[in-house]
């Protein structure tokens, strides 16, 4: 089996290469060949298949074509411009997220010759826009409130199109916030969420900018990997021609978060944490949806976290070595 | 006030043109200028203020700049391959119905100068797929089971994301069936819901292809006039950033249509129809929507006929010189 990943320089795709090389396997087929593609070079793993990592920009016309002239048995498409830049820079959003996407379909498109690859895209909750109800249900209508929602919100409909026409067999998995992100701070709106675990747990403060009682849907990054690999494994005649699914949560407030890594590491860790509101991303964060009815998905398979205890401890074996720093 | 249209030479078109050319004035601004573009020359009629008649492709690039350099205050967007075509050449509706659709919007954008027409586009209820709820509600998600339906639903992702960026000011209107449609039948699956209307009112056989119990959305071509120059004459302060409204319309079966008929014409012209199954006709109106709740539409304004004796008079009106033949 050939497997191409696209945006797998970015941190869902390392985890997701490491998970490939550590299986050596993708459900039950042994893996062949792994394909790694970014803007920037993608780290080249030792494994035990053939790697090739390949740098370029997808929304060039004819760079799609090149991913996919070894007719990739799977192809992740995990590429993208993020929220905050793809509103900041509405060219480059609608360039890489849109026309990068039509060009890597059509480039599936025109192979010919039956070649009809599983093709797995990453949406994201930000295809959905306020006002929400209580739990966002599958059938819940799509109205993103940025540039990045809409650009994501399109690429579901043309997966759902060029599926439904037989050109590939598509796959669309909206992910909810990762958490806990490794690594540093970043200036993302939504990168408190881990930074308030993440910073206590490595003996450093974190800085709270919303109220305790803000409620957000959080999956690590073990999830995302796993439903990655399911969604490129499982059996799809059962989907329907709905081809996007929201991901399974795990649906806690910032006090229940706090009260978990309290739970895991103790009043010293929470002690690390300073509250200091902040206007503009509380701002943000009341647009955001906050939990979601994910009962299609988790009928098709799809399993996250059930605490976000189990959150944490996740983060703990993955990155700290299990070990927790006091 | 200057005014542009795309898609001139159509149906709804050459009526929208008829009504502006009659009235002088859109909402209460007198027309100045009317610019009527489609591929195929439109007709230019007696006006008491400016026409310019224009053809192009306006999915090359550079031709859609062309038809906005004129700065016109109210585009009507009505140009589009039909659902059937786009099913049959999915590249020709990818690129008129998609790109051309971004290129007019970019166009707008690019012009600059503060300037910021009302931008009317026309949806679909093909942006909506089975199975439904009894009544499809403004917030039911859109999942096309066509090409065409989904770039319309992409159409009107773009209509919101370029209005909430500020481009223009967009309004999307989604048309039911448009019936009575004057003119010879066609081979639209949805044909004989006028065909067995019209073709009786006009001494003809009609063929009906499927059962007396079929449900269906309908709003007389003057409706659509209606909706169309509301939506351009609208104050949109109050539509909020879902920018695409399902129209109202009448539901009604089949039977109900055949009864209205013998109502306005009598037994005489009901017995003109024949009824002919067609399996693959049947097929695919099962797929189509029936029924919608249209309040929010309602409530900023749009109204359509209350009953279907009402289309039907309204197409003796307008089609026959207000003559009912015997």
């Amino acid at each position: 089996m050939r497997i191409l990943i696209l945006g797998a320089a970015g941190m869902v795709g390392r985890k997701l290469t490491e998970r490939l090389v550590k299986d050596g396997r993708l459900g039950r087929e042994a893996i062949t060949r792994l394909d790694l593609h970014d803007v920037v070079e993608p780290e080249r793993p030792d494994a035990p298949f053939a790697v090739e990592t390949m740098t370029s920009d997808f929304s060039m016309p004819g760079e799609a074509e090149k991913l996919v002239a070894g007719r990739p048995d799977v192809i992740f498409h995990l590429a993208a411009i993020v929220s905050g830049e793809a509103e900041a820079d509405f060219d480059k959003g609608y360039r890489i997220n849109l026309d990068g996407t039509r060009y890597l379909f059509d480039a599936v498109r025109v192979v010919g010759g039956g070649y009809k690859p599983r093709l797995v895209f990453t949406s994201s909750i930000a295809v959905f826009g306020a006002p929400f109800p209580d739990a966002i249900g599958d059938e819940f209508f799509l109205t993103p409130l940025t540039s990045y929602g809409a650009q994501k919100a399109i690429g579901e409909l043309l997966l759902a199109d060029y599926t439904r026409r037989g050109f590939f067999d598509g796959v669309g998995i909206r992910l909810p916030t990762i958490c806990v992100r490794p690594g540093k701070p970043n200036k993302a709106a939504s990168g408190f969420f881990s930074g308030i675990i993440r910073e206590p747990l490595n003996g450093q403060e974190a800085i709270l900018p919303v109220s305790t009682d803000v409620r957000h849907a959080h999956a690590s990054p073990r999830s995302a990997v796993n439903f990655l690999i399911h969604a490129a494994s499982m059996d799809t005649s059962k989907i329907g021609p709905r081809r996007s699914l929201t991901m399974p949560s795990v649906s806690v407030t910032v006090g229940e978060q706090i009260d978990a890594l309290r739970r895991v590491a103790g009043d010293e860790a929470v002690a690390r944490i300073r509250h200091d509101p902040d206007p503009a991303i509380i701002r943000i964060v009341e647009g955001w949806p906050r939990h979601f009815d994910a009962r299609r998905a988790e009928s098709l398979g799809f399993r996250a976290e059930s605490s976000f205890d189990e959150i944490i401890s996740i983060y703990i074996e993955d990155e700290l070595g299990g070990v927790k720093p006091r």
